[in-house]
């Protein structure tokens, strides 16, 4: 399996994945006389659900490239947890469209618990491919630069706590987990935005 | 991030978001003795909504090309800019189904004002993508044109305004702004074939 | 634009319109004491249509690289004429859920009428990309093949009078012409396996 | 035809195919006072079902891989039968949602035969393109390593015979059946990542 195969195909689902996500975001059927304007203006869970799961995966397409930038080359144990990660990507979809129709009402503990829980399996996948790969240099490019390696090592680490806080967090407030959801993401695309510009690549 | 990446990632949000449009045409449910030629023909606001959704994802497809054909390097705040445009562009298949079911009937106006927004917050997503670039020549190839490189920049400027008066005309009539929609559309695809042919070029 | 890059968009469409026909088989819902394995033989015209239209897809995207090897350079023109095809390529699937449901019934008129159209029309903007290309061999490589450049201009004449006549049998019997366009794309395919496979391309 | 031109396609099928499986988890729509969290619990054989289409569609395209990498010419038939394949791939998501639903109900039957039946014919023309292209080095890069071909013709042997298998089992038992193919995709994943980490391959 060459690398830029299978940088190909997981494209293919990070890409595939986010844009089915507006498929969750329900027409409104009116009722006689109903108002299409007051309806869309409703729909706010669904546009910030979609807003945080597109910024999410976009995000974690942005670190498996951080990943293969680094990758030399591949064995099958590396293939199938990548393949065991793109299996959570596309499952994004589902507890998104559970976190827009049921965060803001009765049903919210359960939709953002699964939300959540998606995210941070996700996490440790992504955590579980990078040190596959690093643990011992086993996959690494036999140029790969150690301060870069760390540095990745020590960014993934969080990403399962800070995605399991925000789940556990759903026990107490619903609401406050997606929102959390939404300014991990923020977060993260406001700090690489103003600290991490000096690692343009040139092509 | 590569630049070849950047694009294969942008080209399937693209390409997949204009393949989507057609889930939204429904299938008519026929009455009892009702007839599906009238049926299909009634659904004319759909292959409306359908061949201007496509047309203006085609568009922006050819527009951020012409972009990334002046870019040599990318950055993280380029990244995630480009990563919102993409959000916009992956959003479309929902308006375009409210403007297919409502734009010609009594809720028209909510319909024409959401798709319209979205068209104009994405073409204000491509000025920001292409000045944040050219700016200073920040990202530019060192041996982009300048020529062709202050010609984007001008064609780039008056897209939010053409997109924002539209969607202001469906205050008035909702009909005569989804026309208008389909007209820019049509209008940049005549002009482009007339006048922009001489921009051939080789492989 | 080079002519990589509008591939590479070109492939991506073709793939997703393919693989989006299988929503349309409905899966059934069953009355009580229904039988499943009876409501799925019952699905045959959805079997067939998803056959129908996915080897009719399969084919064209051959055909549209047949066009593309022999392409040396772009024009605006050009592209949009492709984006044409491709917006009607995309749209597929529609006809295909009506054919599934209605050709077999007492609207099959409507609906092989709606699926012939659809795929005349098609053949058509096929020839106009072609004719377009090669007229005064305006968009060829400086190497093409003259005898292929006929080849292919003599190949593809008779695909809209073939769809366009599968397309007026409806007119009498909607079965008789739902067949007859997967008769056409059996027989393509059929035909190009047992003469076509001299031209087989080494790598 | 190049090859590297069908291998794209090819993976933009699998991974469409692949990701539109999410589709079919069916939201559930609760009745007033019920359980969120009770009625996504309910929903295993949904997650069984994605879980085990998913890794088998991703086995399913490793195992093309190890076929176009023995290839270095192609020619109509190789590129029918490869059609043909992709057909079955794309139809995979509609037995995915039989399984779901009625694999473990009073209808699992003909849910675990349809489910089977599909994989079976695929792993059926898995076999049939290798031994079109392989047959008297037919299609073989002419520097085709023979232990490796000959490696590929053995492993993909039992391939119709598992699945035929696991497919009669429905006859006796739907639940054994789904649970079996799901066994099947894990055995190939867990052999093959503890026997055949030794054919990591160089970028």
């Amino acid at each position: 399996m060459e690398k830029g195969r299978l940088e190909a195909f997981s494209d293919g689902i990070f890409a595939i994945a986010a844009t089915l996500l507006v498929l969750e975001i329900t027409v409104p059927h009116l009722e006689e006389g109903g108002s299409l304007g007051r309806a869309l203006l409703d729909l706010w869970p669904s546009y910030l659900a979609y807003g945080t799961s597109f910024l999410t995966i976009g995000i974690m397409w942005v670190n498996h490239h951080s990943v293969f930038r680094q990758i030399g080359e591949t064995d099958h144990r590396f293939l199938f947890i990548n393949l065991g990660l793109l299996m959570l990507i596309a499952f994004v979809p589902f507890p998104t469209v559970l976190l827009a129709r049921y965060a803001w009402g009765g049903n919210g503990e359960a939709a953002a618990l699964a939300y959540g829980t998606t995210l941070t399996i996700t996490a440790l996948f992504f955590n579980l491919l990078w040190r596959y790969a690093a643990w011992d240099n086993r996959l690494l490019r036999p140029d790969a630069d150690p301060v870069e390696v760390s540095g990745i090592s020590r960014a993934y680490l969080p990403g399962p706590f800070m995605y399991g806080g925000a789940t556990l967090v759903a026990l107490v407030s619903p609401e406050a987990s997606a929102a959390l959801f939404l300014a991990v993401a923020l977060f993260y695309v406001g700090s690489s935005s103003f600290f991490g510009s000096d690692e343009a690549a040139e092509t």
